[in-house]
């Protein structure tokens, strides 16, 4: 067997279909999903969380207004009543402290975040998913994947000087694409695995995000235990090997020795270069840190290549170690003091810049990031372009202020790692009583997420809109930073509801009937897969979407919040009725259940068809009205 | 004499009627000024800076979109333009680091920055100023004063334990209010004086700023001469004393003995009571930094009570030490250790939460901060409270998650003062081929200021619009943050001019002849001091306001950008005439000189008289159409 195997074997896993019912160990949170996550969880009535669950705060703490700080004691409140741990703001990066303290190897961790396979880096299995299936996950139901392949990438030889995790991991990414691990888990094996700490491990198993696997996963070996100890967690460490015989679905073999400093140039994480074709590319901008390369073992190179130097007069230096833990034990051994006299400026413990959140480069100016995405205006600023490489070369770029290849500084500076770590969990709260304790603490901007309704027996219904082809779910609810601060506010997200399609339909909203439906074209709910293009519309009554296709996940998104997805049997339908006509639907549950939903056109006096192909655990939650009832009514 | 009159003595000053002109020795800016000044700088052709200039880049460094860095770009590239010094974003907070680097006792420093006679802690005599007065004065123009008068305050005794120098400034403030400053020189001496550090004595000239006066002045002695050689600069060392004689035009006698831990209260600087008054008022957040408490001393102390202990769980303790200095010699002693093991959230070494930039409060929350104003919204939250007291109050009060006593604390700890700081100069760009070097990079919200055109000698114009008593700046030109974000782009800054006043006037803008009049009644232009109120009218052809009277900072702010303020000598004539009337001045270069203009309201066909009231300085700005035409035409 495989890691992977291994870790399933060991857990309850049950097989449903194609899909994996998988319940975690734990599961993490971050306060830019969390705050949504939570409202699900208040919604669906739990008292107690079931897994060991760890909510953070280090997406965004630069509380620009009295709403960010609202967040961050929201989450604190709902800990305490959940009786969950929280890791308190400013306390560092979700995935280098999740690392640090509680990582287990060979356990399951759920994340809603999609880096959440960052703890492969020491042999657990973790995987990131979408707010909703965190919150159900919480409450102790099972999360459902795909059954994914398992694609074995074996290791051979060892890194050259000044050649790195990150330069393996953007390696891998050239060659496999942001698409190449859609559908598996990355598995790690041979004899190069044990050239690299746990550090290392991490940096390559986080960033494989950014190829759409599943997962990423390295054995638990003597390396492991080396790390665990120094966290002082020697007793959480389990040996995981895959077996000497274990069978991977696809196989690659990476020579270490052969590989040399890369850079992905804007704007994919897969535009792959070696850092010589980038030589001398003008910076304005050198970001250190993130998820991907935020350790003491980054921190400490990074102060090595910048000790009694200072960096050049056209770079902002900025440096985000990953923890507090981190920090202190820099402020201990001399590294801050190298980095903060070099030049840098040090931004507090967040993901902050990766995200978006400050840090947004001069317009037109390039940014070099030892971050993992380097989406088009991710940087905040719509005309950077922004590069992505290892600390090392950040480190030796930051002095020649450009693209420089590090090999080009001399010899790569060795660093001495910690032994031991101080002791550090003073700013993670633990439930003391368990769960119930305190008052649930909300803002002006926090309300209530709206729960589905049951399906009915009968429906008369009109349709609200009627669309074309592949409408996104920007459409249906637009971006941006306005609408991100109202994620956690429903009720005034709806003025904003399909405002691309129809710049009237705002006032149109008071006047709308208690439910209605939405006549739709082909590969309807294309694009990203937040859930508030459908929790928005469903809070004012969108109960029905007939579309000639879904895109997939918009789909699920209709179903888990008791929205139902019908398609058209003759698209000639589609043209045929208008969005003023009225209907009906008849013995609405039984017909779901038949895999065919035939609808009455009253005002045209005509019936046509629909097709369902809902699984059974759909077919359950439409009935219960969505995933949320469901588990509400289950516990 | 007194050590103010000594400074004015040892400067080549002149006195123009009730004015002083006064040649700095050195200037400071700061960024969330420094824009536009440096733009008038541009405006008035001024190719090299005379006195010493500084430009800081320390309050706003959150970067959350492309403008941010895009002014700091363009400030960089100006300094190299004009050869001045540039504080490099992160480096600290202007007024902590021009303490550490530049202030020389004896000398004169203008600022753009309210806080500028914090250098007065080191015997330097700093002053605040509007952003044109400070582009004239690099200009090498003098800066004009009113005379102001010496309030002599006369130190005993020595502070007990916990009781410290920002008690002895809000035991000021209490005495005084917010006004017992204005057009006073507030000056320290007695035995008392000796028992502080240059370190205590900036923090209470700093705040000598809240109670509205010009400067405040500590000698300079032997502790002056220690301060400057912690720093290595015990050459810029001279000692200045009052006379034993001195004579001041106001007294007062504070025993240091006598005072106690002071809190000012929500929402003025003067607002102060006791602590123990304060004691138990429940918190959110903790601040502890600004430029009147982030000096070593302050961090060390804080550092001393927190350690080895934890902060308490409903607090969010946020500092920002004042220099990168400062942070590395903290991190050097193990300082910064104890505080991030403590919990403390560490930030960049800037202005930010004291001037609402990042860390905002939570909804309606309480906020102990040691910086210097509280004024109601400040914090970024409306609903916040805002409390100030000293490092000492807000570190043990965070002990206990509410406001304390410190003295509950049990015994003072004491801190061992660094003798000697490491050099820490290479943040600081020293221009190398002196002015002229380099291109001006400016980003795409950067945009020039207007100049104001000379007098004509007729003049023929209409009333674009004609308003009542009382109008504010805030009424011509609306403040806030999206404002604030337009503060170097005067046009893009044209749509939002007069919209409380009336929102259909951006429709008339492109309709308005090349010169108008406004036609206002009572005090016009009260509130806020800023000049954009008057430039962004001036930038589309205001050149004349005619009004019942006029609010003092906003009439001299038109002179000074070339617009003419003329006032009713009856005040019928404002019912008479109607904005959409033709008038026509004749003369009126000749008119102004003679103290009245006679206007012809030729829709009406009736006269009526204005006057002038302006000195002969302003008569000459008006003539040539402003400041900045005066002094471009002057070099």
């Amino acid at each position: 067997m495989n890691v992977f195997q291994k870790i399933l074997a060991s857990h309850e896993v049950s097989c449903e279909g194609d899909e994996l019912a998988v319940f975690p160990d734990q599961v993490l949170t971050q306060d830019a999903t969390g705050t949504v996550v939570f409202l699900q969880v208040e919604a669906m009535g739990i008292k107690k969380a079931k897994p060991d669950v760890v909510s953070y705060i280090d997406h965004n703490t630069l509380q620009v207004d009295f709403r960010n700080h609202d967040d961050h004691r929201y989450l604190q409140s709902m800990a305490a009543k959940l009786g969950i741990k929280l890791s308190r703001t400013g306390n560092g990066i979700c995935h280098q402290v999740h690392l640090e303290n509680f990582v287990k190897p060979g356990g399951i961790l759920l994340g809603s975040d999609s880096h959440t396979p960052t703890a492969g880096g020491a042999g657990m299995l973790g995987m990131g998913a979408g707010g909703l299936d965190v919150a159900v996950a919480i409450a102790g139901e099972p999360y459902y994947i795909a059954k994914p392949q398992v694609l074995g990438v074996e290791l051979t030889g060892c890194l050259k000087p000044w050649v790195t995790a990150k330069d393996i991991i953007l390696y891998l990414l050239k060659k496999l694409t942001v698409k190449g691990g859609v559908g598996k888990v990355i598995e790690y094996f041979g004899e190069g695995v044990k050239t690299l700490s746990v550090y290392e491990r991490a940096t390559i198993c986080n960033m494989g995000a950014e190829m759409g696997a599943t997962s990423s996963l390295f054995p638990s070996d003597e390396n492991t235990f080396a790390y665990l100890k120094s966290l002082r967690r020697e007793q959480d460490w389990a040996e995981l090997k895959a077996d000497a015989d274990a069978a991977y679905d696809e196989r690659i073999t990476i020579d270490l020795t052969t590989l040399e400093p890369l850079i992905a140039f804007p704007h994919s994480p897969d535009h792959v270069k070696t850092v010589t074709e980038a030589e001398g590319t003008p910076l304005g901008q050198i970001a250190i840190g993130s998820c991907t390369n935020s350790s003491y073992k980054d921190m400490a190179i990074v102060a090595a290549i910048l000790k009694d130097k200072t960096i050049a007069e056209n770079i902002s230096l900025v440096i985000t170690p990953g923890s507090r833990r981190i920090l202190s034990m820099m402020s201990q051994t001399g590294v801050l003091q190298d980095l903060v006299e070099a030049g840098a400026r040090i931004l507090e413990v967040t993901c902050g810049p990766c995200n978006g959140i400050g840090q947004a480069p001069a317009s037109g100016t390039n940014s070099l990031r030892t971050y993992n995405r380097n989406y088009r205006g991710r940087s905040g600023t719509a005309d950077a372009q922004v590069f992505l490489a290892s600390p090392e070369t950040a480190a030796v770029s930051a002095l020649y202020g450009r693209i420089t290849d590090p090999r080009k500084f001399g010899e790569c500076p060795k660093v001495d790692l910690p032994e031991r770590f101080a002791e550090s969990s003073n700013m993670i709260l633990s439930p003391r009583g368990g769960a119930g304790e305190g008052e649930i603490w909300k803002g002006p901007n926090i309300k209530p997420v709206p729960l589905g309704s049951p399906l009915p027996p009968h429906m008369d219904f009109s349709a609200a809109l009627k669309v074309k082809d592949h409408v996104s779910t920007d459409d249906i609810l637009p971006g941006g930073a306005k609408m991100l601060a109202l994620r956690s506010n429903i009720p005034d997200s709806v003025p904003y509801v399909f405002s691309r399609l129809d710049a009237q339909f705002k006032d149109k909203i008071d006047r709308l009937p208690e439910v209605w439906a939405l006549i739709a074209g082909e590969n309807f709910g294309q694009g990203s897969s937040r859930e508030h293009a459908v929790m928005v519309p469903m809070s004012i009554g969108m109960k029905l979407v007939i579309a000639k296709s879904f895109a997939r996940i918009y789909r699920q998104n209709l179903i888990n919040y008791g929205v139902v997805p019908l398609t058209f049997a003759d698209f000639d339908d589609y043209e045929k009725i208008s969005p003023h006509d009225e209907f009906h639907i008849g013995e609405f549950p039984q017909q779901i259940q038949s895999n065919r939903v035939r609808i009455y056109d009253k005002t045209q006096d005509f019936f046509f068809d629909t097709r369902c192909d809902f699984s059974r655990r759909q077919i359950e939650l439409l009935l219960q009205g969505g995933l949320m009832n469901y588990v509400k009514h289950k516990i």
